[in-house]
């Protein structure tokens, strides 16, 4: 049976659900338990249009930036969520992620397949205005919540703050003042005891 | 103390956390547990880039869609989730939303708080193209997902068809194809007994 345009993007849609159960490290900030990547998502989202004055340069464009924040974790479907400083599991997250991407965007009709698996590259790649913002308050947010709720994920995981800020640090590469409020924030704790050095 | 700009957009992002303990009827479509706003509103925003094809008018601004829906739902974190089957819950429904959302985009700077404000009341008075799409979006979702669970919360609250139709009836205004598909998957549903009437 050939699927009609419209039956593709139901399907998306309907595969896109399954993003609400898929489970990360960070914790909601009022402790009750660990948030979902659909709402971590839209966190991201929310985040980005409130900051969006502070990208290091002008001219970037919120929707692409939306855009690629609503979808960035749709490949965590397949391939879970990976913590950052899982150094074996990052060795085969590009390969598995690419294929995630693949599969999922594939499930588009033709013309928001392509669309959705360039903007799904383009924020991997990490290169443009756009990505280098997405990726700042995707890398940025852990780092609120963590501090917010007293390093709990770091301190599960005994990480140290050499280990956050190196997995934090390209938060530069997309808002410098958002790094420098991160790095603020993380030190602040370190000298309160709660982070494992 | 005067709080910074940046300080009062950090309290307006960790208010908005609370949106993801806010619980709605819907299911999750694995039919685990209820879904969030914030998982919902996420959800919305991704339906509305992807079925942007089916707003009743062209033109319609698809940043100002999406922003609108990731905010449409901050005023229950005051209000709470409120079925569109409680007459009685949506009498009061409109000055108590109201009052949240002044709170809640209060806690903004300047410009953003009343930029947010403007945009939540532009949705709630569903008149612009944009408001229209966005809340035929809303609207759809829902039902979406309660046909695909075989009309679970509908089963839950002994919802007739009639009723149902009446709730959804202006997906019609922001975008006919979703009204016609969102008809034929309610009938459907009725034909084989899932539905009280």
């Amino acid at each position: 049976m050939t699927l009609s345009r419209f039956e593709k993007q139901l399907n998306f849609i309907q595969e896109a659900d399954k993003l609400k159960s898929v489970y990360r490290l960070c914790w909601l900030l009022d402790g009750s338990r660990r948030e979902t990547d659909a709402e971590h998502s839209w966190h991201l989202a929310l985040m980005a249009i409130i900051f969006s004055e502070y990208a290091n340069e002008n001219g970037c464009d919120l929707l692409k930036v939306i855009q690629m924040l609503l979808i960035h974790d749709l490949v965590e479907i397949d391939v879970g969520d990976c913590s950052r400083y899982d150094a074996q599991a990052r060795v085969n997250k590009v390969f598995l992620e690419k294929k995630a991407a693949d599969r999922i965007f594939g499930l588009l009709p033709e013309g928001q397949a392509d669309k959705f698996k360039n903007l799904w590259q383009e924020y991997s790649d990490g290169k443009t205005l756009e990505a280098r913002f997405a990726c700042a308050i995707d890398k940025f947010q852990p780092v609120l919540h963590n501090v917010l709720n007293d390093g709990k994920p770091w301190d599960e995981l005994k990480i140290s703050s050499k280990q956050i800020f190196d997995a934090s640090k390209n938060i530069a590469d997309g808002s410098r003042p958002l790094w420098r409020y991160a790095q603020k924030i993380v030190q602040d704790i370190v000298e309160k005891g709660y982070i494992n050095e």
